[in-house]
């Protein structure tokens, strides 16, 4: 935090793309807990400090719905939105948390494609928050996201099949289970969150 | 779509109506999944298109709400009754994609049981949504639902006792449980489709 | 229920005071459960009547709620706080169904520090409610629940790693996540309820 001279008045759409930043950051994160030499304790810790940064700036939306007189759409709208953009941190912290928890050594390749799809709807997500001021270029963001939620599923999908193809022990599959599940929530939550957008564009247009 | 003169205003009853026929569909194909000699290939392919056909009522009712000006009761809870019809479809197709998916070849009886408890809360339902109009005869309808939930729910931990009795390989357990699972959410995305019924009748008697 | 010569009108205070009291009730019976001598059969009979009670106590508040003009606060905080309450006791009835149904015999020692978070949680919600009517002492209520949630959760993920040391069979771990897992969901439902009065006491400070 730099020294100011008058306060800023950051804006809403300032705040929401600051909130799509941090997703941006978590992928990141998730895709390194993935290679074969991280440091689960140590990408873990950033993880969690990601998430809190997260939280500071739902907070502060939060904050500043309460207090702003005019907002530029329903405050109902404005927190469906926030707390959409948050759980998405919530899901990809809890993918990270359950690797180092269940001390999973190797993970299946197709959790990889996965991380993929999430960096691209964390770093499509964060293109159009600045575009909810002119509420332009919103629908090919939905509409790609909407498509990368549909190849995540099917991977999803391919990804349960292998758990059970009798390859991996039992103790195993329960465990990864667990953590390609929690990846698979995270995606619908970036569709969730394409799915309010849409929703505030319909209103206002 | 047949050629039409002149534009039928279809009420939001027969769009009730039609969202709760979609699922007396829907438990039918639930039923054909489990006998013994299904294609399972093929009824999982019918159930996708029957829950698309279901979304497709959905959304008609909700355009149907945004461009109506006096709707027969509050908005939000024909949000609501909507979005509890649509979320038994999910829950109902969601037990037909995980037999597909798990590749389970012998269910257990107890199965069956939940099932016609889902084909009879599915015929109740169907039956119920055109007496929304007059409000006649509603009570019946959730009172049996509720009943059938209670059965349902004795028969749900019945089945699981069977599942961990030592009788199946713990790899069987876990993909059983996840069908069970799902089965026990349809029965409750029932009862809560009857609650809300319940709450709108209170609401206008 | 005693005689009385006049109706006696249950404040909304009085009624929160014993929905939380209802927990403590629930959190004893949880322990009870735990014990090595425990009759399973018989103590979840007793948590079921425990389940009934409170079930009774929630909607003495609704009907209160929809018979009041002037509600001390916004009637859907009430609805919110009293369904916030309503779920802690279902999650509490859960776990002792799961112990019951399973028939686990030997349980983590961990999960009585669980219980004990559990059962101070409690005690905190109960001697909280009637101070809502004064709106005093609520701050220490929510920073002491938000507390004890944290350490629930730091003992919860201490739990979960030892389920997957390799100490436990497969099938075991199966049965005792779900168990730890609805625990931990019992505290956190405790959480959500100290934030409800929260944004209540901020509402009306």
């Amino acid at each position: 935090m730099g020294l100011r001279f008058r306060p800023v008045d950051t804006s809403f759409y300032d705040l929401f793309t600051r909130a799509a930043q941090h997703l941006v950051t978590g992928a990141a994160l998730l895709a390194e807990m993935l290679s074969e030499t991280a440091d689960h304790e140590d990408v873990a810790r950033r993880m969690r400090e990601a998430e809190h940064s997260a939280d500071e700036t739902t907070h502060e939306l939060i904050r500043k719905v309460n207090s702003t007189f005019v907002t530029p759409f329903d405050r109902e709208d404005i927190y469906a939105l926030g707390s959409g953009l948050d759980d998405v941190m919530d899901m990809m912290d809890e993918v990270v948390d359950l690797i180092l928890l269940y001390e999973v050594k190797e993970l299946p390749a197709e959790l990889s494609t996965q991380v993929e799809v999430l960096q691209r709807c964390a770093e499509l997500t964060a293109a159009a928050m600045p575009n909810l001021q002119s509420m332009q270029s919103l629908e090919e963001y939905w509409i790609e996201v909407n498509r990368l939620e549909n190849a995540g599923d099917k991977n999803h999908r391919r990804t349960l099949a292998k758990l059970f193809s009798g390859e991996y022990k039992t103790i195993e599959v329960l465990k990864l289970k667990d953590i390609v599940e929690s990846l698979e929530e995270a995606i619908d939550a970036f569709e969730k969150v394409a799915n309010i957008v849409e929703q505030i564009a319909v209103k206002e247009s």
